[in-house]
């Protein structure tokens, strides 16, 4: 092991490469507090670095795990004590931005919020956007192909990258970065390299897409009745507000009751609805959107769509009504909290929410379920507590989350990945030959399985 | 050969293939009217039926070509008399439009104009559109990864494909009928078969996403008096418009001259401008729409953007207009023209025309070059004739088209993609090492190379 760290820090330079004793000052993740283990954890600062780590770790057949912010949610990062681990903490700068094309060239471990930022400066915005923006790496937005709050609009995190640069398992620069809206010039390499979490490459670089930052804001939380007042209001609002509506996130009555328990978020409705969503406009015309959007809203109060509706007056309002929504620590104080990301069509939301209640009622009567999603993009979250100790009946839990889902054929992971948690269940949304095509590919590309081993698919020889 | 004819025959019934003379009864393609070549012509109606066709070339080293609408630019679907052609036409059938979660399910030899109009007469809107939307099918629009007109607002074809089912080179079908907004549970291997122009695997069906139709459309011509202007204008609608401009199409004045002249389009502006713009803006606002289309082009007419301006007030007039900008039959009474599709920054395409202008009159003082594009998405087409008879130039205006291009980092193919007649080219815009990332995949994927060999990529050993 010692052998490992020397000849790394020889090629490195000794600030470039942690040991596991100070690895373990870190925690694995967000969501795993315990010490992160490894061989070693290194700071390459230059694609060519990430490049040489590969050589180096290639020719001994050591595996190698890739970090962002590690606010991953289905054990994409974890590692063993012999695996290197490669951080992107130290390519944390944006290269350029290109005011007239419309583009932001960074590293790979610039922080998303960094880059909305960067881009809002400059009257731009870059659409990807999700609750751990603060923390989370536009390297691992792509190689997660991230979802988050927008998507309904703007859609995920592949839509955005232009062009990027990755280093391969045996440490050869593929640089594919095409900053032309429009490419078909052979192969679009990126794709391989864009929600495969680390597999098949190590991003280093990428070339994002960004737009004109909206003129006009708008913004609400209402209240509703039934589901079927969600979907009618999600429609209602996609034809009226012409392609403008960005964000329709909802919460099933339970999650908003969580999150607004006394002690936690102030309720911005009353707290007896079955249902409540978080919605947003971004539009150009400062003078008619405001009206357009309140008139719009009034009609479907009207119209009995919407039973109470909270319009934000201000910056701070507007950022108390996101946090209801997205920030949901409440019920973390439950443990454990097991966090699912299914997608299913609209239609079966409802009739699905309640089949896996009622599983999780018969089988932990003390437990809970809270359910909140972008439904506009078929996608819903479950937080499913057993009302009970124990880690290990996360797979009782899994069970039961994806067998209730297998009639309506969803998606056993809209954005989060499958990363090492969700594996054994893959067959759920995929084919025996889907898999294997997958298999292929890992075995084309990394023939000596020594990327983020393990994760998605395993093409290990047991 | 009349061996192969036989034993398919047999596989698949009589009226399923042609033999050569009457393959040779078809154009090669839109733009080559020379006799169809191939050993036989297929027609299957199913993806069983395109496996048995694989599996059968594939165990015989048969190269198989796949036919869609035959409007690819590229030579992408040409064949010797050794291949078989698997023809879409009878896997023609829209099997489902699903009009709650916004989606078509269509078999991949259905016109996109047929995908469109069923989605209209749903009060749905399928946004891939192009001029050859009568005759190409989406088969070859996922294959060939189609931009269009409407890529500025929509972006590709590669957004809205949703799922497909492709069957390898070996037989194998490979089922992603993804009908999920978002889904990350593996690899997402559609990618592999959107663009890779038939090279990877035979796309058979598909699953697209649709739109709420738009309730609102308004359209304009307009002619402008510099370049400056034209990128003015487009930022100033991108900005103001709020997302809704839908389309952006510029003609050069010569491109413009050559459509309107006498005895070809009747010119809906005077002729004497630099710059023409087909704009087109898209909304749901049925009250507000028209003046806020119409106060914006005001404005842009106060600032001194626009030096003049037509609106159409009926369908059919924006029909015509239209015209003026997709039919260029006019350009064709020339002989040769060779068409090209290359993408660069938008700050540099002044420089870029006036650079390939000048050379083409050096060259070929009798020639002419025309342009027109799609600036928004960085994308110009350019027609160049030599001024004489010969389609031995082509490399000629190749090399100065290319060469031209290559200070500014632009794609040798925005949207019509490689096929053969710019393999040669395509280490202008890719380094060795993206070429050899392809071929890793093309070999993986298709070890006989039998799928449209020598397409996109040569990976046959010399």
């Amino acid at each position: 092991m010692s052998q490992i760290l020397s000849s790394l820090r020889e090629l490195l330079g000794e600030d470039a490469v942690l040991a596991p004793d100070q690895i373990a000052e870190r925690a694995t993740s967000y969501w795993d507090q315990r010490p992160m283990q490894g061989a070693a954890l290194l700071r390459p600062r230059t694609s060519d670095e990430v490049s040489t780590i590969l050589k180096h770790c290639h020719a001994r057949g050591i595996s190698v795990v890739t970090l962002g912010g590690l606010t991953n949610c289905v054990e994409g990062t974890v590692a063993d004590r012999k695996t290197v681990l490669v951080s992107m903490e130290c390519m944390n700068r944006i290269d350029e931005i290109d005011v007239v094309d419309g583009t932001a060239t960074v590293q790979a471990g610039v922080v998303l919020q960094t880059i909305q930022e960067a881009a809002a400066q400059r009257g731009l915005s870059f659409p990807v956007d999700l609750g751990p923006r603060g923390s989370c790496t536009v390297g691992g937005n792509v190689s997660t192909n991230a979802g988050g709050i927008k998507v309904l609009r703007f859609g995920m995190t592949r839509n955005w990258v232009l062009g990027l640069e990755a280093v391969l398992a045996d440490g050869t620069i593929v640089s594919s970065m095409n900053r032309m809206l429009k490419n078909n010039a052979g192969y679009d390499l990126k794709q391989l390299f864009i929600g495969t979490e680390g597999t098949l490459g190590i991003v280093t670089r990428v070339v994002l897409r960004l737009l004109p930052a909206p003129a006009t804001r708008n913004s609400a939380m209402v209240a509703l009745t039934s589901f079927d007042k969600v979907v009618a209001l999600l429609k209602c609002l996609q034809a009226r507000l012409g392609g403008q509506l960005s964000a329709f996130e909802v919460m099933w009555g339970s999650h908003y009751r969580a999150v607004t328990a006394p002690g936690w978020h102030r309720p911005p409705l009353e707290r007896g609805y079955p249902y409540y969503v978080m919605l947003e406009m971004e539009g150009a015309d400062a003078e008619g959107d405001e009206s357009r959007f309140e008139n719009v809203l009034a009609a479907a109060i009207d119209e009995g769509l919407v039973a109470d509706a909270v319009i934000p007056q201000t910056e701070a309002e507007r950022t108390r009504l996101w946090l209801v929504r997205e920030d949901f620590t409440a019920i973390y104080e439950a443990n454990p909290v097991f966090l699912y990301d299914v997608s299913l069509p609209i239609r079966d939301m409802a009739a699905y929410v309640a089949d896996i209640s009622s599983r999780v009622a018969t089988r932990w009567p003390k437990g809970f379920i809270h359910v909140m999603g972008h439904i506009g993009d078929g996608n819903l979250h479950l937080f499913i507590h057993p009302g009970k100790p124990g880690d290990h009946l996360h797979h009782e839990a899994d069970d039961e989350v994806y067998q209730a889902l297998l009639p309506f054929g969803g998606s056993i992971s809209a954005e989060h990945g499958i990363g090492l948690e969700r594996i054994q269940y893959l067959f759920h949304s995929r084919s025996a030959t889907e898999i294997e095509l997958m298999k292929l590919l890992k075995r084309s590309l990394d023939p000596k399985n020594i990327l983020n081993p393990g994760k998605v698919i395993d093409v290990a020889e047991r």
